[in-house]
């Protein structure tokens, strides 16, 4: 491995460091659910846009049913549309216009028809059963941030000012290029697809560094040591890349390069499955959820738990140490590479200046739960 | 709205008793992140399916370095493939077969090559940096549970077992039925699009009942209630389908009805935008994440916070009250419909046997952030 290995915070300083004003575009509102907003969003329109029944019943004047009981029922005309009349009331559903001169909508259960007539059972207030105009929201109320991930809701309030394109932040384009594995099947591609995806990013697969598509971040992965076949390096030189920094003190990952080729941020990723998944989520996933809008920080909830045994780490390195649940607490797991991480629950980081916890020792534990990218 | 309400509980019960045996669909491996496994997977062979070097360096002998130092450098014959001789190394990369007789790899630092010798300066324990045969897993090993949701490095493990088609469990396909608004745009395809989607499904929108493909469920929002508009209780008798429910003791949703189309589960859902997401959520979702093979819990994170204001909330109906966070402590929203569904964070159920919580209560919020469906 490469042996001027840089710390995970210094690597993490050359990812913040990199520009990350992400493009946007415009899409159907239909299809806008779990997207980042690009501008913020106010009204342009009272809403309700005029006095309206919020419920079923009858449009009626508070005032005429003052002192209605059913020991004292009080009659009303039952009109049709058009202004209500003093001592009348109007047959309304929920969302109808309110007619001019109705203050409250009675409820069914207060009301018995007879006929052309009504019996008033009960007094109302008036307001009851109304939403007057701008009740809900009024013109240019400030509804939604910028860089909000757009929830059913929110969708829904888009949908209901009208709008039917919004813009949102554009998804990173991240060319995937997976050196052949050195045995069996290639599985860096569908593990790196899936952390892509998860991450809110398109994955462009591509046989080399020469395909020609304009990404935003470019993933080398595998062969990023410097054994005798790692030429990820040398392929991103002949490129006409440069590596910034190749070996972090992150385990496993520590292969794990950080480059460019021009503009375009590179990241190189171990081979080794465990590793990828944990230089991706540590290192290239950062890049990623940057450059896509969202924030640094893992995509995983974090919760604290009791440890079952303890973890032992070596100074000046970062240790991610896979762990599951086992009776409330959690234990690190003793198999290796991906069996370990299918095992896993989630993973303890234990920083390069700890030497491990105890047993019984409280940690944060970052869950292998998707939450939002 | 309905006079007859049953109990959540009740109109949970209905749900909880409709048949949900999700189908199975074969589906690429990379496409199968977030889907569910239909059945277990165990591994059909050992991985490494030989002793392979899980470093870069030099196989060799351990014995052959017992002794060394910097102080006490021994030599070493570098030699190339096949068996290993005694006091011979052959360098390896990761991944690589060891060579019959080596029983470990030392590190390249612990090395100095010199043309064809080398100079080792440490003594490595036998099985460093080798990977023996299964030491990933054993052929016949257990790897993944039937109705896991598959995750990145689950994928992976699939892709490392040889599967490249994997059995996942269909998505619920869910016809969609919604009224015209009755005032402005449609707000609540968007909205039950979007939540539709979270949810796993797929959303079939349909002009009317009589629409053709065989859905899974069938979702008719707007116009729930018995108000003089309200029609989808007759719409739904029209087309040959019965309802079992319908009013439920929720509010917002009050107006939410549950039936069915022959064999077909059929949700009423309410037109206001607030009520339908509750209602949804509450109601609908639960029937469509069991019918995708999930739990019937709710798909959003829980968490416990103090109220900064008290809740008031009726005997007999449960309270959806949205919330949002304000200093660390959750505040009930004052507006009102949509306005406060995208202000809120998340919301707190009141039992219909609870009158509320009093300011400082602590109580459990659910946070409208996506989860793992």
């Amino acid at each position: 491995m490469p042996r001027d290995r840089v710390t995970l915070a210094a690597a993490w300083a050359w990812i913040d460091a990199q520009p990350a004003a992400p493009a946007r575009e415009l899409v159907p509102v239909v299809q806008a659910a779990a997207r980042r907003l690009a501008d913020p969003v106010a009204s342009g329109a009272d809403l309700p846009d005029q006095s309206r029944a919020a419920a079923d019943g009858y449009a009626v004047c508070a005032a005429d049913c003052d002192g209605a009981s059913a020991y004292n029922p009080l009659p009303l005309v039952v009109q049709g549309a058009g202004p209500l009349a003093r001592g009348a009331a109007c047959l309304v559903g929920a969302g109808w216009p309110m007619p001019g001169g109705a203050d409250a909508v009675l409820p069914q259960e207060a009301a018995q028809p007879a006929g052309s007539w009504l019996d008033v059972l009960a007094p109302v207030a008036p307001g009851t059963g109304v939403a007057r105009a701008g009740a809900i929201w009024r013109a240019g109320t400030m509804l939604l941030e910028a860089g909000r991930r757009l929830r059913p809701q929110d969708v829904a309030c888009l949908a209901a000012l009208g709008v039917t394109a919004v813009p949102v932040l554009r998804r990173p384009l991240v060319r995937l290029v997976v050196a052949g594995p050195k045995a069996g099947s290639d599985v860096l591609t569908p593990l790196l697809e899936a952390l892509l995806a998860r991450d809110g990013a398109i994955a462009d697969r591509a046989p080399d560094l020469a395909y020609a598509a304009a990404p935003d971040a470019i993933i080398l992965a595998g062969r990023s040591g410097d054994g005798p076949d790692d030429t990820a390096a040398a392929v991103l030189q002949a490129a006409g890349g440069t590596l910034a920094l190749h070996g972090v003190a992150l385990r496993p990952g520590e292969t794990t390069g950080l480059g460019a080729i021009g503009p375009v941020p590179v990241i190189l990723l171990p081979g080794e499955p465990l590793a990828c998944l944990a230089a991706y989520d540590m290192l290239a996933g950062r890049l990623i959820r940057r450059l896509g809008g969202a924030g640094a920080g893992l995509p995983y909830r974090t919760v604290h738990a009791a440890l079952a045994r303890k973890i032992v780490s070596g100074i000046g390195l970062t240790d991610i140490v896979p762990v599951r649940w086992q009776d409330g607490r959690i234990q690190p797991i003793g198999e290796a590479g991906l069996a370990a991480a299918v095992q896993a629950d989630g993973f303890v980081m234990v920083a390069e200046g700890s030497e491990g916890y105890p047993a019984g020792a409280t940690v944060p534990v970052h869950l292998y739960e998707a939450a939002d990218p």
